[in-house]
């Protein structure tokens, strides 16, 4: 069976998540379902990263089995046809040797979690970043998010509904930077546990509004305890934007 | 009778456009009716720029009239709160001298058009610019632009339903630039005829397909005839960034 690599980008907010789930339209589900009405088969789309409802991707990376060749960019344009008027887009189709898996074969996954640091409303991209109305010191949440790169045991900052094996995870990058109103957390790493972005973040906004310092953040990750994580960055902010093979 | 200076970002998908018409929601109007429901009053809201229906600012500025002084932060929270759900966010509010004038008194407007160069639906920027699929080329857009700049007649670049006594002004920057899949043109000017901007980011992209050379587009601004115009960019791709005083 021939295996795809698809490229995609979504708005996440009007889906339930990557993932297929019994409770409305998924991401995943919606690329399954476009597959059947040009190809004749519904494969099973298998993602790099199973974002969360609301959670946007600027290149999530999947694989497909087809059950006969199709010339990839047919496949692209035919997706991009039959995913409309919904807010996915195919932006790559590639063909792949049998042994790639969009999930295990990813070398590095980046994020980028997007606040809107002001008092007003947001009117452009209210479901595209957070908006805090406290003024955030980016330079802090910066030198503290360093306690959190590296090798660490991060059940601080994983949901309890995270179904990883271990808690142990190595993260690569977790640079903080201010453009103007707009205050950037870009995130990487081989792997992620569940809600770990979100859950980082928001225990660096409690260090960017002056609530926690850096060595409260440093506690709360050697505390490997869910009770010591800040509030959850709500989903609407974060972006998978790259995964590495 | 105290006047204030507002500064307003809004998403103009939803809107019939910035000015007050019979046929639907405009932004002014929406932004006057707030007014209402809590200062006791529908003053008259003056725009610098009449954005059309589907153009976005990101600091559109207008002036209105109040019978009574009312603390200007005040006024601020109270219209973001009766503007909800509405994507209109009032940025700021400042109390200016009585002759004042958003419209008449604007030393400079800048306004940037956003293009994804791409095969591929925008999923995330829908909205919010304007997907051009053939290849542009960036550099040869930039270069045609400036026989744009400087004190012209622009009867081609015009509306035929344009108001302006003249068709004579003065571009003072039209810069095109490249960053990756996106092309932003950025343009700055003290004023603009009724579709200007979008009338010149048509004709743009002509030349950035190779249909017209650099000197078509200047052939075209000699002509002086609305007919010379390349077809009219759309206005999702559309933001009023900025007006100087």
């Amino acid at each position: 069976m021939p295996r795809y690599k698809l490229t995609i980008e979504y708005d996440g907010t009007p889906f339930v998540g990557w993932q297929v789930q019994d409770n409305g339209q998924s991401i995943a589900g919606a690329i399954a379902d476009a597959f059947g009405k040009f190809a004749g088969e519904t494969p099973k789309v298998s993602g790099a990263g199973r974002t969360d409802a609301g959670v946007h991707a600027l290149g999530q990376v999947a694989h497909v089995d087809l059950a006969r060749d199709i010339e990839p960019d047919t496949i692209r344009d035919a997706l991009n046809a039959h995913l409309r008027p919904q807010p996915i887009a195919i932006l790559k189709v590639e063909p792949v040797v049998a042994d790639f898996d969009a999930r295990f074969s990813a070398k590095a996954r980046h994020y980028l979690y997007r606040i809107e640091n002001r008092r007003a409303d947001l009117a452009l991209d209210r479901d595209r970043s957070w908006r805090v109305v406290r003024p955030l010191d980016a330079a802090a949440m910066h030198e503290a998010a360093q306690h959190l790169v590296g090798h660490h045991d991060f059940t601080t900052f994983r949901s309890t509904e995270c179904q990883a094996k271990s808690p142990v995870k190595t993260l690569d990058r977790l640079d903080v930077s201010r453009d103007s109103g707009e205050i950037r957390c870009e995130v990487s790493a081989r792997s992620f546990l569940h809600n770990q972005v979100r859950s980082m973040v928001g225990s660096l906004v409690q260090v960017g509004e002056g609530k926690w310092n850096a060595a409260d953040l440093a506690k709360a990750l050697e505390a490997r305890d869910r009770a010591a994580c800040g509030p959850v960055a709500p989903a609407r902010g974060l972006y998978l934007v790259r995964v590495d093979y």
